[in-house]
């Protein structure tokens, strides 16, 4: 572990959750923030493998950057020389990283592209050098392609942002959450950057906080109206007229439309219906699977009782008493006025709707 | 301040929320609770002013038991032997108190109700010591009273309460918010003195954390069974089924049946509405406050920022961000399905309703 010197990024304040550091992965914590900035160096999958557990790194797209990397380190350790070994070797190494996390689909989807790769590259029979700098282009590339999605979802999410709007977001799903950008705030970045003048209500996101530390953290850094909430703020919010269109991201999405998002999006979600709010959900087509039928169908995170009974490192409730900490809730598709991707704005009927985008 | 033994209570768990000392009134620091469990022996009316606008003690109807045994405090100082000078400083005492927090009726209630009593004793030509003698009976009356109310307010609730139900509630309207029982909560323990098996959803109720702190740590030390959850969480636990009913306690009922409490509870009761579960509210007759028309004329307080962004010991938000911290909000009677009081049950329309409850 290392503390570094921040890297200045004009457009999504001064952070990159996610680096190549030539033999490493130069991975935020993005526990510690705002209070402080480290940046780790991790060297094996293993490391990787804890960063995503333990949330170091966090947002969908994220993940999945930081898996793939996860998987060059692994196939970086092959000591011999046989390239179906060495294909062996990394599909074990993926096989392990796909267990840090259950919910977000585009550790699986960021995992399988490195195992193919994987499988081209030895196809070509190659040496393992060559091998290993194959599969870093690969990581690389889904790193670049992830800040080119975001910069699109922003671009298509833009026209819905208007001046003298209230927005709020839950959780992140901002740069930190993806390679740089982020999926629900890109829009917010890019009309900042044109001037509209708008205002951003973050929920602070119990329990781990992820809209008080880094939502409400990367606005402000980047100079754009923000105002911190409790979570159970929101419906007093609206129900003022201050919130013109609620805006977040997600971990997965099914075929139905669906959407899996940070614990407490569901509610945000009943409570725009109720308000008359349109409800938006970005993400790159990474994050659909039309492979999960619905929202009943992937796997809920339960975490420890610890995250809510002593999040904030000194005991907030009695010892020994019951505690539920999903991590994450299923916002039916009904709720959901439209999905944001890099390929454009997607509304019912989903099932169609999201089949037809895959096709194109 | 000084640590006093707890005070068993065979009914309420082990802690009282207010007792008087004989020259002094204890009060419970519930901001310590559940860590550390603190009797505070406070001698002045400014001690009970500190006490009830930092929270000290918090719930409607104790905050109206604590402002009525300032006002005997106040009494107690005054060194002349004039009733009449002696009234004024009641009134002058009771000014005071009732700029310690704005929303709760009970403490305006509360502290008309000991001026009152102050004018009608010294119309009886009584002596000072009679005279405060007399004052601190009425807050005696006051304080058993209120224990007698949560009582009744329990009992007429109780058949809303059936084995294998699961019951959501906000903040924290259990003994501690009053003399004795609750309101939100009486019917909890009587159900549980019956034998009736049910769940409690406790959400932890940012940012004091009174659900987390005080709703868990009571119903937990009562042997009900109380499962903790993050306020956003309320949503997802109702999708699947696990609420019945949501019971929550209130500062201050409209004329019209709107309803102030806890900040988060119009969510719940949106919430409630979209999954079909009745939402009640359990308070005192003294609660209801027919001068005041609709929810738009009750005075919502706003706490400082610091609640949210280093509520827990630790700065948990950026330094400088803007928040919005309400600490209650309003309930419009629409989402209501009955107001619980010591009288019965009340149903809409609420005008007429609540009118005929006071007039019978």
């Amino acid at each position: 572990m290392s503390n570094t010197n921040t890297i200045l990024d004009s457009t999504t304040g001064p952070l990159r959750s996610l680096l190549w550091g030539g033999d490493h992965l130069v991975m935020l914590d993005q526990r510690l923030l705002p209070g402080e900035i480290v940046n780790l160096k991790l060297y094996t999958p293993e490391d990787v493998w804890e960063g995503i557990h333990s949330m170091k790194v966090r947002g969908a797209p994220a993940i999945g950057i930081a898996a793939a990397y996860g998987a060059v380190l692994g196939a970086n350790s092959y000591p011999g020389d046989v390239s179906a070994e060495w294909v062996n070797h990394v599909h074990q190494t993926c096989a392990y990283l796909a267990t840090s996390r259950p919910t977000a689909v585009n550790l699986f989807w960021a995992l399988d592209r490195m195992k193919l790769a994987a499988e081209k590259l030895a196809s070509g029979n190659q040496n393992i050098t060559s091998l290993n700098e194959g599969l870093l282009a690969e990581a690389h590339a889904i790193r670049s392609e992830d800040e080119e999605v975001c910069r699109q979802i922003g671009e298509h999410a833009l026209p819905l942002i208007q001046d003298g709007m209230g927005i709020l977001t839950h959780c992140n799903a901002g740069g930190l959450a993806t390679a740089r950008y982020g999926t629900a705030l890109a829009p917010m970045y890019l009309a900042h950057e044109q001037g509209i003048s708008f205002k951003v209500f973050a929920d602070e996101t119990r329990p781990v906080l992820q809209g008080a530390r880094l939502t409400a953290f990367e606005l402000q850094q980047a100079g754009i109206d923000v105002t911190l909430l409790a979570d159970n703020m929101a419906a007093m919010v609206m129900s003022k007229g201050w919130i013109q269109a609620v805006i977040v991201g997600t971990d997965r999405v099914a075929a139905n439309g669906d959407v899996a998002n940070k614990i407490g999006t569901y509610g945000v979600a009943v409570l725009a219906k109720a308000h008359g709010i349109p409800f938006y959900v970005a993400c790159p087509l990474s994050t659909i699977d039309l492979s999960t039928p619905t929202g009943a169908d992937i796997p809920i995170e339960e975490r420890p009782a610890e995250e809510i009974t002593e999040g904030f490192g000194k005991r907030t409730a009695p010892s020994g008493v019951k505690v539920y900490n999903p991590a994450f809730d299923i916002t039916p598709h009904e709720y959901v006025t439209a999905i944001i991707t890099e390929k454009g704005i997607i509304e019912a009927p989903y099932p169609e709707n999201l089949k037809t985008l895959f096709a194109e």
